[in-house]
């Protein structure tokens, strides 16, 4: 049975997308939208290699075998735990032919794959700085939410020595922080190419930024309609309902 | 007779703000609702000392003067009969004392001005590369319009040579720009603290981006609300309404 994958504490997770399903921990870190909106936002083209830093549950990964059928996905995870658990989601999924979670360190994401080895990366990285808010007593949910382990610079230094010339590198984050990762994007020659501000309501502040950039690419970014999430409290926009209810970019 | 400052082939425009007029000639480069949007973006403590770039007709220091009771205001413009209309303006409004345009280069403030001599730098420089869009075949247009005479580089570098420690820069450019913008702010040490950017309707890409650095900041910006200009095809929001009927910041 195939719910011998999920173990004492974990919960299954009906993802409701061509019948996915994701195991996690409701003590540990669980997705939000700000995963499902960096698997929509990232373009796969056919046979592409995709990375997915700081894997966690392995949502982006599993997520985005749905969205992009012809390209291959491996989620690196620094949680052995964690790393563990996303695999027995991608068994529970029938996915093993095209995901692969690895427990590594991002830090040495060179060394495991070798350079220029992926066409795509996709990061939802920890937001927050050591300064800003508390770190969680739970060191598990602390290293997913706070630079504990892995800063915002190497996690972009990582990203371009692994990523292909002209290879994709996209990115949920917290806007404020806008300004040092265009810097840090353009300090590794990742070109910030695309950007897309989500706002909770039509007159409130972002809190999301997706951002795309190119290895190598030119100095020019698009900068598109803002992605608004509520309608009014509760409800959300058709766009947002549009995105959970795809089955296929 | 003050109408004897309008020369042959200008036009005297109401700003529709504290009585202020202003001097265009319409064959040249005129101001639009970027120069108004700048001068309300901006804020300006009492007492500081404001040097605007790239001046033009001197809308900007004109306007700010009744936005920002208590500042003074230099103009900078690189074009002799540009500046010389500017300066006639200021003489129209009777704004000798607080506003002084002078003719001269960006790029050679810091001889001008003395290093460390302003509170408050804005700017409304020209926005296309020089391969972006013909270079129009009438020079002043295309001075304004197209890096002719100055690169957003050498624009930030000279606004970070005459800005005081901590004192504050904003500009107004296009987003296309932005990520070019950022990281040529944090070269110089003018740090990116705020940004607004301004959509011509709720679904539509940004047009402009507005943006506040602090020289010498630390890292964190804030990204604020959309700036939607129209309600709907004519019909300016109520937000833009307010901004253009507001008498002081």
């Amino acid at each position: 049975m195939k719910t011998n994958l999920v173990k004492p504490g974990e919960r299954l997770d009906d993802l409701q997308n061509n019948g996915l399903y994701l195991i996690q921990n409701p003590s540990q870190f669980c997705f939000g939208m700000d995963a499902i909106l960096l698997a929509h936002y990232a373009k796969v083209k056919k046979g592409a290699k995709v990375l997915d830093f700081c894997t966690g549950n392995g949502i982006i990964p599993v997520l985005m075998s749905a969205l992009c059928k012809n390209a291959t996905f491996t989620g690196l995870e620094l949680q052995k735990e964690v790393a563990e658990m996303a695999m027995r989601s991608v068994q529970y999924n029938n996915l093993e032919e095209r995901v692969k979670i690895m427990n590594g360190n991002v830090k040495e994401a060179v060394s495991m794959f070798g350079p220029a080895s992926f066409d795509v990366i996709t990061c939802n990285p920890p937001y927050m700085l050591g300064s800003h808010g508390l770190v969680s007593d739970d060191m598990t949910k602390a290293i997913a939410r706070h630079e504990v382990e892995l800063t915002l610079d190497e996690m972009i230094c990582s990203a371009s020595k692994v990523l292909k010339q002209k290879g994709h590198f996209y990115m949920v984050h917290r806007p404020f922080r806008l300004a040092e990762i265009m810097g840090t994007m353009l300090k590794y020659k990742i070109e910030p190419k695309r950007m897309r501000l989500c706002y909770p309501f039509i007159d409130k502040e972002p809190t999301m930024v997706l951002i795309e950039g190119v290895a190598g690419g030119n100095s020019r970014i698009e900068v598109e309609p803002p992605l608004i999430i509520y309608e009014k409290p509760g409800v959300y926009t058709q766009e947002i309902l549009d995105i959970y209810q795809s089955e296929e970019n």
